[in-house]
């Protein structure tokens, strides 16, 4: 179908002529609300008048940033991307990806399950809700993708489709390669520039060579490396959940990139929240909670990670009976410990791109009291430049949490 | 056109319908002689019977592996990457590239300059002919070729568009993957199963754990990097030259992958040409010419790379600006330090596959003299081991020289 952009005027029309919608709604009449908060795309809430328990969710991307204005060009092919991953990370994991309805690359759109008793991640871990299945499932979603997608699992002519698959998507990439690999790190009309101003944290940083010399090789190993299919820009505002489930959204950064690089955005982020609580609701227990999380998910997906490789025998890496298995236990544990190093590093960058860069994250610059969003931004630094610098020496979740408590204490000393 | 296989009848006929190639030749007769003695492509000689200074080589690939027969298949769009790398290394470096006179990637052929007093470096390095440009002009064709196609040059947009013109060429990495990184290291009826037999050497190759660790490393960079533009096969056949002139033939292996692979297929064969000469002609004029040889090509590599980059300011990798010259420079330096040790790696896995694989080399496996060709395996078992194992702490030309002399030194005392 030819591409339109679709708004509440012409959608249910646009709805009605798919099978699939019509065989979900049947007969229903129907309304659509746009709802999309978001900063690329348009979406649709779509209801059936005559049952409220019938709703879906229609994304369409448009050839534009849609935050910033039609004059900021963007390829709406990033939607094929988002259906392309969501195809297969749902084929992968299906418990963790909404059911979709139906897809179009051409019209740049997917129709897919309302999701509408759960809440962003972001948000209920700046309200302290604790969700105790969390770390159970992002670590599930994470070693299963991470794994299947991957050259340990694939045989070459698989790995080789899929990279075939994603290789296109190299305009999303570039907007990482910039924004969390570069312009933040350097004087950017992109940046914050207000908080910017008379800010010594900021010269800090720009000043920062050996900071920066660690972010090249990170940056380096982003460009260069083909592990497996990642989600791209894994942050707790990609993550929607409640008690009993978690639903990974928003995957239009998808591409075939470093094992580390989801691991890494998810880990920045819980630190960003951790941190806001120790600035701001001082709260010992949540702030426990939210440790022990880091901790689970690490060492949860190191497990499952480490399990799906023990089933199997055969891939494009490793042929059966080329090595003992004392041999291949000990390949196999350094390398989940490069994995682990790697997204330390990865999640460096993401922390403290989001104090300067022009994307800030709620739980840190939506701090309103100037003092306390400073001492906020001093601790996300300090842990960050850490992960940076250190990375290839943080070994392990232990390493991870100690290093979090250690720069906590030292910034308590200091303040 | 549709494809057809060519062959010493129907040639004349097809070449007389290509424009560029009437011009060459005008309206003189033709003859065409099969010389190919390749493994994988028919290879014609076509010569003016009228002018004796007018000749072209014509390749062209076939749906099979031509030395093993018609039931070996293997896709005849090998020679599509074949055709695009040539076009891109001889734009880049065109010194060492054979001129173009057509390509035709649905006829998988390609018509090219005839390189009529040139001869392959391996059979030259046997007969002991010293080329003393050739360190120059292959340090030159790898630094330009390496650096321009690769992400400390390119734009993230371009270094995207020559992933996606090599992507596909997976079934020629698939025979890199189990040939040189997996079959020559454990039983496998591919082997060269008569050298196998009663062999003390393979059990050591097949039983070597720590060996074998580090292949698997190596293994998967060569997966899952994309560095650059590689040949895929720059062994000393991949090679022609004459006192004045060098040229890099036979690329149907171009993939986008590890800085060191190509280094390391030539640092690999020169040595085995060290070895040689060391067992059988023990000339050690011509032995100290090789080593020169492999330390200028890597010094020279080493400064050639290095200016290139210090010309480039702007790149996918490096935003002008982003870091002040001296953080720049150690980048750099420990930058190249790792594409040597990578190299060295893979120069082992090559060197050692040589042995017992499918495909030996004339200087190893083509030693008459059983107990030379056994004291040459030897030789090559130690150092190319020493290569695996020990890449990550050899970071310089000088510390592969000492490896190899080392090596020598230590079997000579003990055989």
């Amino acid at each position: 179908m030819k591409y339109k952009i679709l708004n509440t005027d012409n959608i249910i029309k646009y709805l009605k002529s798919i099978e699939n919608i019509k065989k979900y709604f049947g007969e229903d009449n129907l309304i659509a609300k746009e709802i999309g908060d978001g900063n690329l795309n348009f979406v649709f809430l779509v209801l059936s008048c005559d049952d409220s328990s019938k709703a879906l969710i229609v994304k369409q991307a448009v050839p534009y940033i849609r935050c910033l204005g039609e004059e900021y060009l963007l390829k709406k092919e990033r939607m094929t991307y988002e259906i392309r991953s969501l195809r297969i990370f749902g084929t992968i994991s299906p418990d963790f990806i909404t059911k979709l309805y139906f897809t179009c690359e051409s019209m740049s759109v997917l129709v897919m399950q309302y999701l509408d008793n759960h809440t962003i991640l972001r948000g209920s871990m700046i309200d302290k809700i604790k969700y105790n299945k969390f770390s159970d499932h992002i670590s599930t979603y994470l070693s299963k993708v991470l794994f299947h997608t991957s050259s340990l699992y694939l045989s070459s002519e698989q790995k080789n489709e899929l990279q075939d698959k994603f290789n296109g998507n190299n305009e999303m990439c570039k907007l990482t390669e910039d924004y969390v690999f570069t312009f933040a790190f350097m004087q950017h009309p992109s940046n914050d520039t207000a908080n910017i101003k008379n800010n010594p944290l900021a010269n800090k940083i720009f000043d920062d060579t050996k900071f920066k010399e660690k972010v090249l090789q990170l940056k380096y190993i982003f460009m260069n490396s083909t592990d497996c299919l990642l989600h791209g820009d894994l942050h707790t505002g990609s993550i929607m959940l409640n008690t009993n489930e978690t639903y990974i959204i928003d995957s239009e950064f998808a591409f075939v990139g470093p094992f580390g690089f989801d691991i890494g955005a998810l880990l920045a982020n819980l630190t960003s929240a951790y941190i806001h609580h120790t600035i701001v609701s001082k709260d010992e227990e949540y702030k426990k909670w939210i440790l022990k999380t880091i901790y689970d998910i690490l060492t949860m997906f190191k497990n499952k990670f480490l399990q799906l490789w023990q089933q199997t025998k055969d891939s494009a890496l490793i042929t059966d009976g080329f090595v003992d298995n004392t041999t291949l236990k000990n390949y196999k544990n350094s390398f989940i410990q490069n994995i682990i190093r790697q997204s330390v590093g990865f999640a460096g960058c993401e922390m403290i791109r989001r104090i300067f860069g022009a994307a800030g994250v709620d739980e840190i610059r939506g701090i309103k009291d100037k003092n306390s969003k400073d001492k906020a931004e001093i601790l996300v630094f300090d842990i960050g430049r850490k992960f940076v610098i250190e990375y290839n020496d943080i070994n392990s979740p232990e390493d991870i949490i100690s290093t979090i408590t250690k720069c906590e204490s030292l910034t308590k000393n200091i303040t």
